[in-house]
């Protein structure tokens, strides 16, 4: 037996993890073969791959990023795209494909697999946590860890200059980073996709703040949007002048806005590519290093068109396509919970 | 209505964020009042206790340890104990408690409500993460990144002198921490209490390792036993020259056993306190807060005689004599899916 | 004998540090007492102090920010500012005064010591470390490893890519972030204020990183200007919809810049009030522990007008005007040094 | 020019920094050749090198331990050792040694350099920083991070549960790490190997901290004596019941005698292996790398003989015997400057 194995999208901590785990166990217990493809689906629709044995993923456990590297590259928008993928998976002689992404990632392979034929199984990666099939995915840990690191060293300089500072964290449909880095952090105000803010109820989350002599910590998601937000949205993009399009994101806006009608000086800090990167936390290591097992696994088991979940502490298999069918975005009551430790 | 609220057993990082979460929310939306009592159940019982209110928890979230003190006092072992208890409450005005503690702690909670109708709502906490009614307890994600952290630390200087070396983590009854921070680590070996382990195994496995030119790392839990294991704790305890009885630890032993069988270097680290210090993980202080935020609600509802829990990413209700009914510990299945990473 | 303390300018991980030593060995050693005056220099200016004893420091040594508070306040900027000081000191019966801040803070009290007779001792204090009298500040060693902890995250995302990472660390005026972070972070090109940087040898640097095909990461420090950098300063100010004026900061800008020449990929973090926030590193703590001993040591031998300083490993004591003369930037050959590892 | 690179002793943080500086330095600026000698001495020794070039010291900056692998082997002690050493670096035509490591390996690199005529420069490299030669060694600053973690992690502890902690850390002949963790971490007691500590004076800071009602930390070091301590030493070696020889370590010790005079809980953690391993601190990176650029500066100059070294902010060149002439131990008057913060 030889199996391909690709990562596709954004990169998040884990991704190696999954990939050690698969090769290991494949070839320790299986005897199985291993070949990494390039770049996500571009890899196989190229051709471009390279041999995974255990040497290979040696060290690679607590290394962020993906040694296979990853691109968004999708085949079904490509000319012939399913076509050279079974050409060179048949070239290359590979029988299974694990496929390690999101929901980009893992529609294409629900498709070649429905469609087509291509034996595949999912192990989900999003690091906004925003798949529904599944408890949590890796990667989702590190980064409300890194936030939730950043919203704690915050903390004195909000205090020391009694200043209001704004967090923007990831999230453009999910705000399950900010509301976990903003409960962990003791964040003061924290602001999801999920709900449109109304920034005077903000302004007066910061000013009762103010008024029991602390400084607030703003947490928002990146797709966090004030009941206006169009408006926003369309003022907020500009040209400068090289040319560069430059979109003010929704932290900067809203320590603009904070300072403007509450009369307190706002600064923002936009965490941006450090959630995504470095080390993968214990959690993530372990989960990653679990999907892997069973991803093996179910390829073992002829299981194809499935994808491995967490529920509770449980991996399970479910059927690819379900898998990405439902965002899963933060639950009214769940907001309604945190909320009670605003202002 | 005015709540006591106590933390019982071992300290754990989290305990804080419980306190704080119950204190705001019980504050701020049910207008509560709240008295903490010191020391665990010695708080009650010698009527020590003191006001909580806003100011009093605040920056306390991200601190480890408990600003209520604790202890292992077991008011069923004291003279006239419950009565004594029961007085205190009287004299404070206290109306319900909320008792944050492992198996003792949440034992004696169990039986002042079931049998003398003393108001209790229990909040789970063990480092250990063996209470079977919850998926998680507080305390043990801190606990594995601590660990997971050193084994990371520990592999170049494996590596560098070609070296075994046995960490010894966390764990009595149960292997989880030994688990969890093996697989996140990256360990060839891991021990735990639930199975005995076979020395010829275990140096088997050591071996491969410097076959394959790497350096192992063995992770031990303190309550793990090899096969003839009674022999080992007969003759590790011994008395020094000070009169202080001395306990060789698993780790210990097994260094001096893997060195002597094999003929390679072995060296000991045990983790020890370091393990459950200082500030908890963002996951520790959101599963600790939500604790703390339905642990507020429940005694809100009345229901006493329950304890929080973890189910999936849902906090329910379960009731506390079940909580603390059967140990939790790792079940060969979970044991055999690592297996496949040994050696 | 009664010693006024204050913090001023911006906060930096260590001021607790000092505080703590000076009250520590002030009160214990020489039995002095001790009153905190809040915000910098606006403290006296108002007379608004508050009394500090040994619980009052308990816990603060490994705390960010300033349990003083701080502003950049100057009184001699203020209408009757040195008379109202010196009657606020008299009235509190303060002896004399430690200050702890940068170049502005301290100019103030060499001032206020040599033209008023203000009994002073300062402290130095700049994240910055460009003080010219002191071979390091505290703050400095905690904010270089923030950044690298930073760098280190974003080489597996830049690698999993292919993309140009800039990273903007702090430095108007002085490299030394940029310089020691990029250095420990393994960077690929450092651009500092020192020296004006020209577009085309860093496109060319970016260009062979590639093409040994990994993917390159800039540091560039706040201040760090392009030859014709003019033009860009001019240009990048923009007001937004809302009146807010907005700065392109340098990364954002050389991102666009580094995208439009060299057609790779290029994103920016700007890591901001990150890096000063937070727990001090263990550096900062002996540094600033030792340089808060060494203050009150310096009040008891008399010396005033002078500022504490780190030469080697020695505490030494300088004129504290000579300590504010000059801005210690970064050497063209210390910059020339780091030059062999770009690229 | 080919130049030989080894490295010698217990391993240390940033060795791999110092080994990828000389390569990048040496390839990119004379265009040098690389050999890396495997294992210390016993590499020349046995003609057992791997060649170095740029692709194989890319990402090592940040991983600890050595990729040349380390031992104690000391050519003097070996049969014909010097000629074997002679031989293979003429085989080799390796013109020059780049030797890195503590007094021992750089005490070889001294005797072959003067009394055989090889080629040598030295990098010093001490995790203890006890080398009088130069005002810090790397790793050192890593150390001391990791200690002082740990004993922040430990107060909460010590608190929540009213004990002393004994928290041993490394430093045979020198208190270096003793000293500057426990400034850093805000330990009550310190106790180094250059002075004799008396055990009444450390229970009276003990029990003066209860008074205070707070619990103590004791940091020590593996080399500090009592003022007994021949007594100590002999009566703490014992052999267990499998014929392993156990050495009481001075903490586990302390913490009995603790208990025993003061009737109050003590328990001990030994840091131990934890301490040298993992990734360097920003610090000791850039330091690390520093001493490599200029190491690899000093054999183009022909400056051979001769060892980097920290001066300030400045690296010098030393002779090699004058290098490992004396160990540097903490002065007593920095010693008194920590004490007045005991208790």
């Amino acid at each position: 037996m030889r199996v391909g194995v690709l990562t596709g999208g954004g990169d998040c901590p884990g991704l190696n993890a999954v990939i050690r785990a698969v090769v290991r166990k494949g070839v320790q217990r299986y005897d199985y073969e291993f070949l990494g493809y390039k770049d996500g689906w571009r890899g196989p629709l190229q051709g471009r791959a390279t041999r995974l044995d255990i040497p290979a993923v040696r060290g690679i456990l607590p290394r962020g990023g993906t040694v296979l590297g990853s691109s968004r590259t999708n085949p079904f928008n490509e000319a012939d795209g399913v076509r050279r993928i079974k050409d060179n998976l048949a070239k290359d002689r590979v029988d299974a494909l694990i496929a390690i992404g999101g929901e980009d990632t893992l529609g294409v392979a629900a498709r070649l697999c429905a469609e087509y034929g291509i034996r595949c199984v999912g192990v989900p990666k999003t690091i906004d946590n925003d798949l529904s099939a599944t408890d949590y995915t890796f990667g989702f840990d590190t980064a409300v860890n890194i936030a939730t690191e950043a919203i704690d060293r915050l903390h004195t300089t909000a205090e020391s200059h009694m200043r209001v500072l704004v967090v923007e964290v990831m999230g453009r449909h999910a705000g399950w980073i900010a509301l976990h880095s903003g409960m962990a952090g003791g964040a003061n105000v924290i602001l999801i996709p999920e709900h449109r803010f109304d920034l005077d109820e903000v302004c007066g989350w910061v000013t009762s703040r103010f008024r029991a002599s602390y400084a607030p910590i703003v947490v928002v998601a990146e797709g966090a949007m004030p009941k206006d937000g169009d408006l926003v949205l369309k003022n907020a993009a500009a040209e400068d002048a090289f040319g560069h399009v430059r979109l003010s994101g929704v932290g900067e806006w809203l320590a603009g806005e904070i300072e403007r009608r509450t009369g307190k000086e706002a600064r923002t800090i936009v965490l941006g590519h450090v959630q995504r990167g470095g080390t993968p936390s214990a959690f993530d290591r372990w989960l990653a290093t679990r999907f892997g097992l069973h991803a093996i696994s179910a390829v073992r088991d002829g299981d194809f068109g499935t994808m491995v979940a967490l529920r509770g502490t449980d991996i399970v298999r479910v059927p690819l396509g379900e898998a990405t069918a439902r965002l899963k975005t933060v639950p009214a009551d769940r907001y309604e919970e945190a909320k009670v430790l605003f202002g």
